[in-house]
């Protein structure tokens, strides 16, 4: 049900023409209220596409009664006719169910810098407002798919609420998000100071922490709706726990789909002196070619981890770290510890343990290896 | 002739059997003065090999008389064991050269983790003394090559004196430079000082502006010995700009054999607002792995190189930007250009121009593409 889990929340998917393959491409998904409460992050990449152009604007209101989200086409790098696009989705999605266009978020995802067929984009609109159902999650979510081989859903139930959401990404992930659209519901009363609130303690702890290929998009968005249907005024504390348990789900279902990758490694780092520095070493780690092939390889490869955390600047003593692989601590105060012939690298799921020994703090960053898989994908993406 | 192309530089290479393959893997590099004025750069990984921690240490006097270079093992993770064989390879060749363990360097490559077998390197370098000789730089050479398909040397001539350099690096280039070992000699006459300004100037300029792939080595040394026994005193900014010339022929040679490549690119930012702006895009776009596999799939992917530009903090407009790969500007004002069907892909060499239009500055830095044969010599490499 996903997005549509909570009360108060109508979606639907359907095929535009947008993608070749004739597949779903075009989704909606609506708060019927009674609160139209919203808060929304976008990429931080500079060069970002329209929608997010347009979008990153309209949620200053605080409000959004409905999202547009399409494949099959980013509509970024585009021009003044691309943002055109945009907005007129926003106006025709507005106009069709008596809301205000300010109202309209919009999203898209696909390649960059082709124009989409707005007409055809248009006519999604119309279908899918025709169609809209509060059983409709599943066929958004399937509907904003692209490298996606499945669509990614959750459902959490809080105290008397209901959180829902669907993710779409399959490359590109990267801190401060990723090309990954997230569109998540809760039935739950909030203010949309309140939703901005709990939707940045949520993506800092879940999507920021998600490092697959060190690329970062252009189209990321994550919005947050409330249609406050349930009429529960929740802990607000509580709820942002909820949200972003919901969201490691949806993030870990994008790592485990993610292009071409072979392993799903999660990175701890612990005693570290400040979580920034448990961060900046998980994440210099994720970002390591050398490393993530080795991992694709089978190889133990403990070196290229601490070659990795001394390009850093995190408080450790670079003659004092131990490394673990799936639990065989095969580094010991920077030199050779248990054989690396002890460590399985069979398994999808790889743990990396990296102990700074320098203080309480911890976190943990999630990536995947390097495959030729993952080259031939993105070598041969658009043509 | 290399390094031994100036006056007053024997050198020798020598197989010690460090390398299972019986290929050459000990290099000496002697320099007989009447100087011994040297400087040199490491690494700026804060996880040093041990031959880094001795050499950076020993250098701070100003003066080597010797380099000792291994490959087989880079010695690096290896702790105090490893330390002391560093150490025992700089006493042996001093003991037999007649000068003090001080003035001898200690470069390491090869096998990160893995202690190398000191007796058989200490062999080596007493083999190597015996046959050091005045045209001993091709020999040395090849002695440093680990995956290197061919030996990197380059010779320049000045107003009155020569400059003579080998490399080795065929991975992990980066930037703050790569496992990359550098011997440069010159028969020029100067200070220690002086030595230093025109070894900064020249790598700042070279091999910091190489990004092959990221990853940033634990051993990367570039050592220049200055004999003067030309006798002559050299304009030093002259000198510098030799050297800068004799350090980017270097690099392009380690480039051109880098492991797996397919291209060479030269990422050109043009109209920076200053050279660090032009340095950060160059290096952003340098690290996008997305925009790396484009280039082995021979597409034109502008969209993917505006994506990287967007994530730094130069000065630009993210709707006013300009790219051109290889002379056709399929990018104007961040939207579609000229068709990028007219980009021809095929040549090794690969030229991107990235107009900021924001400045006076300009920068290049080199980069390769990311192929299928990248990920699997570095996923099979330790095996």
């Amino acid at each position: 049900m996903s997005v549509t889990a909570p009360e108060g929340f109508r979606a639907a998917g359907v095929a535009a023409g947008l993608k070749s393959t004739g597949a779903p491409d075009v989704a909606l998904v609506v708060n019927d209220g009674p609160s139209s409460s919203a808060a929304a992050v976008f990429t931080s990449n500079r060069c970002k596409a329209n929608p997010v152009l347009w979008s990153e604007q309209a949620i200053r209101t605080g409000s959004a009664r409905a999202i547009v989200l399409n494949s099959g086409g980013a509509n970024c790098y585009t021009g003044p006719e691309g943002f055109a696009t945009t907005h007129r989705t926003a106006e025709t999605a507005a106009e069709l169910l008596g809301v205000a266009p300010i109202d309209v978020q919009v999203a898209s995802t696909g390649l960059i810098g082709l124009l989409n067929d707005r007409d055809a984009l248009l006519a999604g609109v119309r279908s899918a407002v025709a169609v809209l159902d509060t059983d409709g999650g599943p066929d958004a979510a399937a509907a904003i798919m692209t490298t996606d081989t499945r669509p990614k859903q959750a459902v959490h139930e809080g105290a008397g609420y209901t959180i829902g959401g669907m993710a779409k990404g399959a490359g590109m992930l990267a801190p401060s998000l990723a090309t990954m659209l997230v569109v998540l519901t809760t039935d739950a009363v909030l203010t949309p100071e309140q939703c901005d609130q709990v939707l940045r303690h949520a993506t800092a702890r879940s999507f920021d922490r998600l490092d697959s290929d060190g690329c970062q998009s252009t189209n990321d968005t994550v919005l947050l709706m409330a249609s406050g249907a349930s009429g529960t005024e929740p802990c607000v504390d509580e709820l942002a726990e909820q949200l972003a348990g919901l969201c490691r789900d949806l993030a870990l279902q994008l790592l485990s789909d993610a292009e071409g990758a072979d392993h799903d490694i999660a990175i701890d780092v612990v005693n570290a002196a400040t979580e920034a520095d448990a961060l900046e070493v998980g994440r210099a780690v994720s970002r390591s070619a050398l490393f993530k092939t080795a991992i694709f390889g089978r190889d133990a490869n403990w070196g290229r981890i601490l070659a990795s955390v001394g390009t850093t600047a995190a408080a450790f003593d670079p003659a004092d770290l131990d490394v673990a692989i799936n639990g065989v601590w095969v580094c010991r105060n920077s030199g050779p510890g248990e054989s690396r012939d002890l460590v399985d690298l069979e398994p999808r799921a790889v743990t990396v343990t990296i102990d700074l020994k320098a203080g309480p703090e911890k976190a943990t960053i999630w990536t995947n290896d390097l495959t030729q898989a993952y080259v031939h994908e993105n070598s041969a993406y658009s043509s």
